[in-house]
């Protein structure tokens, strides 16, 4: 993948289960941190967005699970964004561990920014991106 | 759906972020519960499979957000079962609200059985299935 | 201990980590459920709280483990109150396993009601158990 | 405190509640991830002694809770040790805001290790800090 952003993390003891390896529903913890750390990079704030009125939702993830992460592995969480639509951001993003070069994850997050119950255009973070010089791929 | 399973679950306010709603990948926690209490009612054991040395794992995740889960709120997981071919075992599954009769999220989880790095045959499920009179769809 | 309350939960394997038992950590969700769970049984609503600029906040939590909760076990999360001063509530709780009449955990939970950063007098709550007939201890 | 190890750490927008801080529960996945990252540090590892039959269990955990961390917070995970007796190994801990140098949380984490339902000797631990050299205090 193209990554625009990544983001290095750790595997941590706790997010372990009973089978000794990251529960499955870790990796999303993984990939949103990532995605608010990106965002966080080019100057926007989810949290200071929910106070504002404006929250980002998921609205379909797609994820592909190809290798365990385990006890003390140390991965990058890759990025990449396409502009589907008007109202749609959605990333591709990519768990790669550094021991082996594997891809453990592989996902796809659609989300929609939502107002009063109302999704906004999603201009409010693609303007940035264009401000910021950041490459995304269309889809309609 | 054609549910064969349903478990009643209620939002534990933990589980919500600060955007007050119910975190995106809590609801594969609810997922994974409701799939193991499945199990756990035709005798099969996720914990117990572990300690023979048998793994299932999850290969691919599709979860559909229609609906946002907010403090408080009861739901059923329901759940239905596919077989893909001889080696995968696929979860139709959807989260129902109960207080307005609306779809949270609807998911399409797929499975296999590892041990010693291979999958196993699906037949060591779908046999269960067939001695408890347990219907599911077969998909290649 | 004088339980005025208790809720029953069951392990979910999600719950357990990588020794194959419930991770510490989640021993305080299963509190802090209980005592929302609680509030509710009395009418009082912790994210209601908080909407209406009131924040309860835990200040202090001792807990001893004496029993490792595992996959699937059933047990009961039993809870007395005692008003302590003017400001804060404590929570005497028991994690109470049911297979084999064990106490897994006892723990004390300290908690003060805030609004605008400043500490709300514990009447708030102790009022509406006086409403409810229900019992509980004073400290100084 | 006489930290002799620190984890600098940032908060997750996941583990904020819907009260929009830290959820209680999640400061002590902090501290656990410092222990286990202090116990690497030297050499020792959690989940490779849990592979040997060692498991190294929280009997107690005293948590006091100072402020309140926030989205985006970072902080470091400091940590000294105690050698209690023959059986315990005491973690006294504290998490401390990088942004204003305030203490978060103060926390005194007593464990033990056991092997088939008993204790060891807590040397299996306190030799090896022997080994580097490490300082600790010693309380009966």
């Amino acid at each position: 993948m193209k990554s625009i952003f990544e983001l290095p993390m750790t595997v941590r003891d706790y997010e372990c289960d009973l089978q000794g390896i990251v529960n499955n529903a870790v990796y999303q913890n993984y990939l949103e941190h990532a995605r608010h750390e990106f965002l966080h990079s080019i100057g926007l704030d989810f949290s200071q967005w929910h106070e504002e009125g404006k929250d980002a939702l998921v609205i379909r993830a797609e994820l592909d699970y190809k290798q365990s992460l385990q006890p003390g592995d140390r991965f990058l969480v890759r990025l990449e964004v396409v502009k589907k639509g008007n109202l749609k951001i959605d990333f591709l993003q990519e768990i790669f561990r550094l021991s082996d070069d594997k891809t453990c994850l592989n996902a796809r997050v659609s989300s929609v920014v939502m107002t009063n119950n109302r999704p906004l255009s999603n201009a409010i973070f693609f303007d940035v991106l264009d401000e910021n010089g950041i490459e995304y791929r269309k889809e309609n």
